[in-house]
């Protein structure tokens, strides 16, 4: 491998020769040997643009030159472009401030930049990556500020958009099965009669409010820490700077995104991060409960419950028709198991700042932005592989309907609790139908039975 | 012990003679010696507040008699006087819907209303358990519906009070602290300065925006379950019910519950109980946070930060004066962790529902109420014997900040960043002060350093 | 209430007359108004036999004298019969090292052996709390000593045997079931048959594996950081203690503790406890499968699978007969889930020491035994009122069992594979009998059929 | 994309024309877009290696013919050197039971085989992904036993001997640091001394510990679940298969595999990775205690604990010398987070099979293996980076011993407890030193002082 001699304050490092990366990353490279996580993309993006956000509002308030910030700026959109993709070497295992992975951001936009002007890799002239890319800016304000930038974007860009797909779906098969009554069921056991469609319409209810989460959530993650520089005072920043950053970024993403409050929690505390892995565990609540009924309701074919079909997307086997595993089910539930793990790592991790930082940024950015990533795919996979094909299976439900002793409740004001009670027990120990039983002993007829025993009528308060 | 014999539809049952519960609760006794914990006040005084709820609303829909809603309601103020404490003896490891402590509440109210009525214990009647007390109610919708009461009235009785009361006085110490510099530290190294009064409001606004987190998750908690019955179809009541009950509650508890807009969800989904716990658990971060700081910063008195001094409490030790354990700031830590977990409990039982029901609902209301008692009880005991008593240690804060490196970056402008750089790198080596240090190297005077260099300058944006 | 004044190194404090404790102990009272939580019985107990072992070692050591071992060990031999509940009011969120909960158990045993003396309460001699009951000892090492020894009775008195108790009962009902053939399900789909011995058997093994677990984890809970007294060195201890002292446990108790080979890791570290926590979660996990798997095989009674009937405690609901609520397996998962939550804190707690000394230690005794506890009584309560009475339904397993088009398997070496699946897929497409569609087929006898297809056939390597 | 079409049992499938993987890795990967996470390549050579095991011992049973096994042998083999990185594409997010992996690897392992036989990609003879590679397998054991295979081989290759190599780098470090005398610290409040080297003893212990465990979990992961087949009973297998599939699996991983006693378990159950899991989180906590006290006492340079310098890797200002971020600590103690989160989300999997199979699988494996990845990594990293480099700064530590207030209780048996009492408080006062102090009290002479106070004589039992 080829490589050209950088220096920094701690002497020289050898980096690849075509690498824009500089000095600093290669450190990082060197000592940080640690899993192979990467930094996901989004958060890359996020630092892309949160740095064109800073030469912009720096150029404006005269702090840096309007070219600089014009070929910082276009760096940075070849960031955005993907032409930079392979950059970004740095694993999540690393300081817990992010420096070098920001160093990483200021050396490859520096260096693009000074390829622009002509200048080329390693020049750090016209654009500097610490005097300009970096210019007001500490890692400890603009890695956070990242984090947050990106979990609201992709949070915005994919995960409410997936949920609100499914939840769409949902409902749609809420209505389409809104006549179809069914045996309703409590610990599992047998319980009165509700419609297919109501049950589904519970699915949805979650999944509203879970929308409703992730909109509380994000009023945390839009407030921005940027401007506070090393810790928290905005040393070296214009006075105007951390209120224009958030407005330009603002601009640039689309998102409501302002300046934090406080500076000094903004560093220190993490708190909007964990808060909102809160919600997304919430979220993983609803779905983990959704797609647990739905492989249940699907479960047989012939030895399980089987209300419900869903598509068969894959040989469950290679012998065996109509063994539909529910594969976009389990997919799911383990995406959930992850959720709750990352939950728990963003939340120690949040909860471990001291002083005026937080040095558990990359772990946490890692796992939010995992969870978001997970939980938006794992949505819309279970929506297009599985959700929309969800279709009742009438005779199971019928059955199933038809056979549960609880329908016996309605009998109660026309033969009498006692009467009807041992209408039921009776069934059971006979292994009967309550039809069946109850005129054989002779306290009714089929035909006041099958007028008094409507469970279509027994799916709502009357 | 004498005993009366009961009979419920499994047989006879030997109750205490002097217990005002009946055979159900008797039965739940008996199977369930596991633990010890029983289901907190706050649950049993929220059982109580539903059940009169309940009563006054089936009174107004002419579905009880006004008389027997008398019974109830005042056997219901009994229950939250005070005046049947021990009345409630089953643990939290029952079955999944406390089904029993829902019967455990309609026995002792029955009982007790018959008492008052002249009737006596075991009468039933005019006032039963089953007919009166739980009329139109499932345990189904009528015990999540007083996790949610008991939840929203401890978050506002006593956890948002506290949370405020510390915040308050954190507040006043970063205004009576607002002019003190000192050293910053991040990493746990010494970086640039900033005001105590600056880190102390940072926690402040992390205690304002728990406090905004604890509104957000109420929101859910203010929609109840009641009127779903047994499945969510709320079979077996008014149409009117669900909506005045939920209104009645809102009346006798000055909070907003209302009923909630899907009944199937609200019996088979736990979410708001899980958002709300992943609020708490926020909140248990943020205290983390600033109680792991305080005690670091009041660490010594000779060998540690000590730039703080916190009350003394207790004798830490017998012959050692000045050894101020920081006891608050261990109780507060330690109460994070248990939130953490509770948290987690919350959080699995929450995923586990299955079809129309959720069957871990008391151990997710024992530990979300444990949460909220934990953290409102912490809170006021570090405010009393911790916070309130905060004094800074000026002396410690001016020898630190005046024997840091870090106040070189002052320099750059002046001497350039190669000489400043030199300045602070052969202090260090030769453990001298940086004005030593600089005068000696002939880069400034003494009065140009005293100009140049004050920290005071460094603590907001120029 | 009455009072009687104490003095401490801070001063004076009002203690109730008749209170065994002192001033100490009362500090904490006054500071620490949190949670109602105090430390559970096993602690206290242990905390007993810790000081009754320290005086023995004490007096043969010849550093306090033989009467006033005498009187420890009387007083502690009180407390251990439970003459002395109530004395200890201190709850679990306190100082972190437990301190004054030592002091309360120093406090009380001096009082309890001045009371046998006559010299009475408050007098503190001939029986001084310091100087004589905690005499070669600090709350460092005794306080996490006294968690060691409460753990490792409570897993050999409690959970060991209940654990022990289920597992031979549902290895006697694997027996019973040996040649109960079954449809297997996986994915909770049909699959290949097994026995319903096969499938208990398997709850047998992960039961004995857990067995193995906890005596993994008692290996460390039996090295005892008694004899580190402060910060590990064991100033203050004669150089024989630790080593004898750990020595008299071991005899008192019938366990075998030894002193900890490196003291500075036993004050520092709790990991033994988090390792042991891990094995309660790992059993836990067992446990919640195994209530699973029961609650759903007895799901119905005509609308879930219903291959097995458990008993039936408490009436599921009053007009529903054969509705069996499975309580038991409800109660258990709800353990299951505090379990993980408790090891959660535990973990946290155990990860959080700084220096010479882990300041979490009351939270991580709580936690360790009440998931002790739980586990234990909640095997207990499954064995007894569950497991001992499950009972087959023959007639729905035989019907599944057919029903099942899995057993086409069967035929592959007989019609072969293409032959087979055309049956399975006409069988399911015509919701027909495997060996009605066969017949009809026309590739096979109805003699042929039952001589191939025979499930019992199907469960063991051939 | 040139593709070439194959067919399954639920028709065709485009695959691309190069690939080694057929249909039914292609359904996988066009049904889960979910996440970018492939399963690790530890697992990916498990599953090579358990095929390699079943070929030999299928061929050795006659159950396939020996070339057939030779051909799949070597296909293996070409897994195994990497040769076939690329041909796994499939994400973690699928289904539960892994079943398109495991496809997968059946898939690639024929195509390979008969290239090497000269038939070409999609002849699938004479090597049949079903018929010979995964001949006696069902997905159902042979990827729990991969599972097995892989974490256990990971802890005894890479995390084994990263935790020695720390363990002994820092006993090195205890003994040089055996004789040098330093302030103890507990609450983070100064106390009585011990050694430096006592202080690192104690880590040492911790990761001896730490390694007994990871022992222990190996026990449950040495024993396999191949032989189970589809739901444990072994259907498809030779009575001889299980055990000497295992022999051969232990023979070419040269680690003591055996078949697991119950299959049924084996399949169901994912105990042992719960269990593993849970050692590895025990291991973190020992990390995280040890690299956190190491970043505290490295702490300053100016206005920390300073008693230890740890190793400068990368600048931690670009204007400050001496400022050493603890960069390695902050990376393990990330990673500390990382292994609880995993830990959790093992956890919860593993807890959440059904009757005969654990459908979690494949996100049990990528949290087991990022966990054990993680740790043996960073234990790497931070002893390379960090550990070997920690060096005491005696004037830090000898100027905190000599200022301790603590030492004071040295002259207790000279002056009385009074007296000394009396040195400490006015030394604390007065901020002087204690023997100053004593010295203007009357108390004693400097030679006695000198004489009595001796750090030295206080670091062990007397």
């Amino acid at each position: 491998m080829n490589t050209r001699t950088e220096h920094d304050t701690m002497g020289e490092v050898e980096v690849p020769s075509d690498a824009y990366w500089g000095a600093q990353t290669q450190r990082s490279r060197d000592n940080f040997k640690i899993g192979g996580e990467t930094l996901p993309q989004p958060l890359i993006n996020a630092m892309a643009l949160v740095k064109k956000a800073a030469a912009y509002t720096n150029a404006s308030l005269g702090r840096i030159e309007q070219k600089q910030a014009d070929l910082i700026v276009q760096a940075a959109d070849d960031v955005l472009a993907g032409k930079l993709n392979g950059q970004f070497p740095l694993v999540v295992w690393q300081t817990g401030s992010g420096t070098q992975s920001n160093m990483n951001m200021n050396e490859v936009l520096a260096n693009r930049a000074n390829e622009i002007a002509g200048t080329g890799l390693a020049a750090y002239k016209p654009v500097h990556p610490n005097d300009h890319v970096n210019h007001a800016q500490s890692t400890n304000d603009s890695f956070p500020t990242s984090i947050h930038v990106a979990a609201a974007i992709e949070i915005n860009r994919l995960l409410i958009p997936a949920v609100k797909a499914l939840r769409d779906t949902l409902d749609k098969k809420a209505q389409e099965f809104a006549s179809i009554v069914k045996i309703g069921r409590t610990h599992l056991q047998d319980a009165t009669p509700l419609t297919l469609g109501q049950e589904f319409s519970g699915y949805v209810s979650q999944l509203d409010h879970g929308l409703d989460r992730l909109n509380d959530a994000l009023k945390g993650l839009y407030e921005l820490p940027l401007g506070g520089t090393a810790v928290g005072t905005g040393l070296n920043s214009h006075p105007e700077y951390a209120v224009k950053a958030a407005a330009k970024l603002a601009e640039l993403s689309g998102l409501p995104f302002v300046t934090a409050p406080n500076k000094f929690e903004a560093l220190a505390g993490r708190d909007a991060s964990v808060f909102a892995s809160g919600a997304l565990k919430t979220l993983a609540t609803s779905l983990n409960k959704i797609a647990n009924d739905i492989r249940w309701l699907s479960s047989g074919p012939r030895c399980g419950l089987g209300e419900i079909k869903i598509p068969e997307n894959e040989p469950g086997s290679s012998i065996m028709p109509g063994k539909v595993n529910p594969t976009q089910c389990e997919a799911m539930t383990m995406v959930c198991c992850q959720v709750f793990g990352n939950d728990l790592t963003v939340s120690m991790a949040g909860a471990s700042g001291n002083f005026e930082l937080n040095v558990y940024m990359p772990v946490i950015g890692y796992n939010l932005l995992q969870s978001i990533r997970l939980l938006g795919d794992a949505c819309n996979s279970f929506n297009n592989n599985c959700a929309v094909g969800i279709e009742p299976v009438p005779e199971k439900i019928d059955y199933f309907l038809h056979h549960s002793l609880m329908l016996v409740t309605a009998l109660n004001r026309h033969i009498g609790y006692e009467n009807a009670a041992k209408v039921a027990k009776t069934a059971y120990k006979n292994n009967k139908s309550l039809r069946e039983t109850a005129i054989e002993l002779g306290l009714l007829t089929g035909e006041e039975f099958d007028k008094w025993v409507k469970p279509e009528d027994m799916v709502a308060p009357r």
